[in-house]
């Protein structure tokens, strides 16, 4: 494949082979696809046109919100979000081949602060007394351990790193919780939603939300907008402004297409309520392959 | 002073010289007080009787809850609050003595990850080519300057820290916003408020609570329950249930005590509503002098 044929630039929060790779790939088989460090590099990449697209984490079915992620949109940035990946976390144990046969003897263990978080009581059961050791990436965990044939260490990421980094994966699936998925966005500057193929077909709008005064009723009135009409929340959440303690922002995610009737006559009621309120755009989501 | 003197074992959040340190020194001058590692180990050593209360971070005006010790406390403990330290936030840039003279042309900037997140205009503007180093804490990074007085390396973090590691501060009040505060909890195992002396006499009472069901309306209609009654709430927050993405808990900060007949009635509707709602007890807010 020769470059004319890649239509769009798609940044991902990288190294090659972390998870946010993976859901990319997934939807993005075809483009050229770039690994950035942080999440505020991927978010500014699009702002400054040096892709048409990133994507980032927003959220861990374990961890929660990525308040980075939520932050830098709301704080530093101006794009919409036209796409949502939802993709299956799976951690696995992994050692250099050259020890494979010594796993059960690790002296170290390495991976992401989340992922080892991730698998807590199994390593609290299976190996209470091998330190751990945090890296900025499951990916660099594994290319550590690749780097070291001589030390008898194990990363833990997921079966991509594995195979890029020439791994033996000694124990599949260690992580404690089942159902253990991340929302990655696909963000954009242009509020045109990526095609309802392949998408689970169900329109979310993403809403940024400051509430125009601090009394016993004020959310309590901007949730009514929502649920006289029916409109089904599926998250709501706070975030700082950054302004003083106990003063937030919202998040909440609506249900429903931002060009219905009874979403803009919410949108407009909210307005007249002194709310601020910004639309993210409308969306579906993408099951990404396991 | 001799151990019989001591009411009280209090533990913190460690190393000595940290920010919550300084909260639980003031609010506790003349108790016993421990250094813990983690959050956990803070709150574990409260329901494993090492000691009587525990002060812990709960929330920062600019990185927001600290979710560690929310769902700590919804998942793994069964503890109270009873008592609240709100701490302003002061970052201050600190060198060793013997390089005091060579602060300009420092090489490295070491401290905690938020403390740098903190200063982060402040380090573009002013030292946009000097590596930033994580540590585990602020103090950690206090210590490891006193100990490197042949390198040209600074730590950011609170004059405490300078005072007991002996380091210069060169610039004081780097941090880039105002208003920066850290909200401090008081936990025990046993419903006792703390005396009303010395704190802002505004009861608040913490709910912790999960929707009977998940259609457009179970929010709003606990909020309902709240609104009607003129119970003000000062926050309302989401964090994962830990059973598949898009199940929450809310945690619900009311300003009322909860022995009040208004929030009796409220915390018996939201049961008959079929929410699970569990009180974490009602405290004041000690302002801890800076």
């Amino acid at each position: 494949m020769t470059n004319n044929e890649w239509k769009y630039r798609v940044a991902y929060l990288g190294p090659e082979a972390s998870f946010t790779y993976l859901a990319t790939r997934d939807v993005f088989p075809n483009e050229w696809i770039i690994a950035y460090r942080t999440i505020p590099e991927c978010i500014d990449a699009v702002t400054n046109d040096m892709v048409d697209y990133a994507v980032v984490p927003l959220e861990n079915a374990l961890e929660g919100t990525v308040p980075l992620t939520i932050d830098y949109l709301f704080h530093e940035a101006n794009l919409y979000i036209i796409g949502e990946i939802k993709l299956k976390i799976q951690q696995h144990l992994m050692v250099n081949k050259a020890q494979k046969d010594n796993w059960e003897k690790i002296e170290g263990i390495y991976s992401h602060p989340h992922a080892l978080a991730q698998c807590h009581k199994y390593l609290f059961y299976r190996f209470s007394h091998v330190p751990l050791h945090q890296t900025t990436s499951t990916a660099e965990a594994a290319k550590m351990v690749a780097e070291n044939p001589d030390k008898c260490i194990a990363a833990i990421g997921n079966a991509s790193s594995a195979e890029k980094y020439g791994l033996e994966i000694v124990e599949e699936n260690i992580h404690d919780f089942h159902f253990n998925h991340t929302r990655f966005v696909i963000l954009s500057k242009h509020n045109t939603r990526l095609p309802i193929e392949n998408s689970d077909g169900q329109p979310k709008t993403m809403l940024m939300l400051t509430l125009p005064h601090d009394d016993s009723g004020a959310l309590h009135q901007v949730l009514s907008v929502f649920a006289w009409r029916k409109l089904n929340l599926s998250k709501i959440e706070s975030r700082p402004l950054k302004t003083g303690l106990g003063n937030y922002f919202f998040i909440i995610d609506v249900l429903a297409d931002e060009n219905e009737p009874m979403m803009k006559w919410a949108l407009e009621e909210l307005q007249s309520l002194g709310c601020t309120v910004k639309s993210l755009g409308t969306y579906y989501t993408y099951n990404a392959s396991e």
